[in-house]
């Protein structure tokens, strides 16, 4: 405690720099804020892409969760929407009559909720194992409701979908015997493609001549897909390129993030939600400790050639400072690389490195025009929708 | 797509292993649940502690975010809640009238929300800036509310607190001349300390020494600490060796965790809150893929000698298996390390790597005794407390 006595008067008694005018005084940090004309230019190129190259665009909502969002989504174009969870395709329904679940339905409870979305979603759901048939089979008989199902295919990612065609096309069979389900056409998800846009071209290749085969052989079975689904915000420039692809799902280009911007899918001026915090200490010498930790930013690695080293996000004015460490309310700024020395009191605005993440922590989001507050939305589909029922008070002993 | 296909041939036409007893059949994945037995024990075993040592224990609510469950605390002895956000201790103030907030107050919405808590609360924040004093005390003095204050050491941490003692001397003679406020104490967080319990000692010995200092200058300067709080759950059970510490404030020893356990703080079978997730895909050969990815678990690193390598969880029932990699709504189970084979529909409880982050995701957490599902409550704290107002539906062009 004694070496950095002299280093560190300066904390509470040197002249501070002067201030620079507060950026949203209206709003508590930290909370997350979204640029409205970023956002609309996200949108808008978006759209322009799927309308150029005739491809269908049905986003993923995973990224803003928001009914409000995806509203403007739908009215540029989108042919519907893509959920992961039932709780989101619930809340979407409010807004879209036609909806992709790109996640397998396994488990009684969560097929009977699928099942159960309000009569007017046109449905699909994309899974992977016969076991998933049997549970949508099963709630969908119960309701006598028709479902689109798509076989989902690994080609690259190793996540979910089948590796192998041939299981993918018997899948399919036991689909078309399985009414009221309904054989729709395949589904992949190329998200193992997440390097540089520059550098992709190995892999995309890759993929091509896999998606190419796999289509070829399901012809050959009889199985024609009407659709091909596949589409991430890294790859979706590039949707065009690959054979037969019908639709694509991105869902981070909406707000892009500092991962999108590091592997060159979009410009650093394009990521249009940002996390605003306050500097609440600058005790401990060569920092600056602001209030958005893992709880406001999760802990998510940057994408592309930075990697693990290159902490949990960056200040959208300063870019070279990191948010090196996170307590849960506590973020580090490394101000090892900048000549910037920020005031306790200071407001900040930190470009995520996975903007979905940061959605999924909050309950509101608010819109900015500039430095101008315009208004907010409720982030209504996180969560998961369970209701609490407390029981009795005897339950803890 | 080609070399696997023998392999994976099990995938959808092996003879399932036989179905184990489904476990919480009656609940939904993901979702947290909580072994009341468990939690009990530990409320018990650190009520009893704090005892023994007659140290005044201040739970810290972060980690459960219920007033549920602070009242159980408060019930067995607690003499206050520990908080970190102004929405937390609203919430709390509901089964509380005495409230630490242990983060800087800095920013003038922020320590107006503060000073606005219900008045039967007794409250006292820790800083450890002139500015978070000013932004405190003007709002303290709006409202005529008497608040105590604690002033905050670096003792290793360094995170928030003075590192140099004259500094935080200084800061203390300045909080008291800025009346409603009142000079408390000191507090401090040992949060560095988080190896092995066994291998504790030298650092321990370093605080204890810096922190008797502390003590004695303070003395000498006439500023005498009626509280020294510090604390956390790695160090919780030697809180007793430390030099005139009044009080302690550990979270997580409620539920624990993965990184507990593996520190020694706690055993494996202390570990209450577990994340129940159903396996939903084999369809890629080596792996099981489960529904609770990074937005049900966190992607929080094991703390302890294992580290970033040893995944985000692993089986309750099965602990070398571990939560190798994640999505969003993926958690990938790394098999190599067992000879046990999940099917699709299988259900299994992951222990998180960090509970804490795991309560912030959720709004809901189920108790159980055993196998039977007894109760539920709210995550009333989880969140900022901020409003959404939708403004004009003309705001997105």
């Amino acid at each position: 405690m004694e070496e950095s006595e002299s280093s560190t008067k300066r904390v509470l008694f040197a002249t501070p720099t002067p201030p620079v005018p507060e950026l949203f005084p209206e709003l508590e940090t930290p909370v997350p804020v979204v640029d409205l004309d970023r956002l609309e230019r996200n949108l808008d190129r978006a759209a322009r892409y799927a309308t150029e190259h005739q491809l269908a665009l049905r986003p993923h909502i995973k990224t803003h969760k928001a009914p409000r969002l995806a509203a403007e989504q739908l009215r540029r174009g989108a042919v519907g929407l893509t959920c992961a969870t039932p709780h989101e395709a619930e809340v979407m329904s409010e807004v879209a009559d036609d909806i992709l679940l790109a996640y397998p339905p396994v488990g009684a409870l969560r097929a009977r909720r699928i099942a159960a979305l309000p009569e007017h979603v046109r449905l699909t759901v994309a899974l992977d194992s016969a076991t998933a048939v049997d549970d949508l089979a099963t709630a969908a008989r119960a309701v006598e409701r028709e479902i689109q199902v798509y076989v989902e295919l690994d080609l690259g990612m190793h996540r979910v979908g089948l590796p192998v065609v041939d299981d993918a096309i018997t899948l399919a069979r036991k689909i078309r015997e399985a009414a009221p389900l309904r054989f729709g056409g395949i589904a992949f998800y190329p998200g193992h493609i997440r390097e540089s846009v520059d550098s992709q071209d190995a892999k995309l290749e890759t993929l091509r001549s896999s998606l190419a085969e796999a289509l070829s052989r399901f012809d050959r079975a009889g199985l024609t897909p009407r659709a091909v689904s596949g589409g991430s915000t890294p790859t979706m420039w590039r949707t065009h390129e690959l054979p037969r692809v019908t639709e694509f799902r991105p869902g981070t280009y909406i707000f892009n993030d500092r991962s999108t911007a590091e592997i060159g899918a979009c410009e650093w001026n394009d990521c249009a939600l940002t996390v605003l915090a306050t500097v609440v200490s600058t005790a401990v010498p060569g920092q600056a400790v602001i209030d958005a930790g893992s709880k406001a930013l999760g802990r998510e690695p940057l994408r592309g050639a930075g990697g693990a080293d290159e902490g949990f996000g960056s200040l959208l004015e300063h870019p070279e400072v990191v948010v090196k460490g996170m307590s849960e309310e506590h973020g580090l700024l490394d101000l090892s690389r900048t000549a910037w020395r920020p005031a306790v009191g200071e407001r900040v605005r930190v470009v995520p490195n996975h903007v979905c993440i940061v959605v999924h922590l909050n309950d509101v989001v608010f819109g900015a025009r500039g430095l101008a507050v315009e208004t907010s939305w409720p982030v209504a589909a996180r969560g998961r929708g369970y209701t609490a029922s407390l029981g009795t008070a005897a339950t803890i002993a």
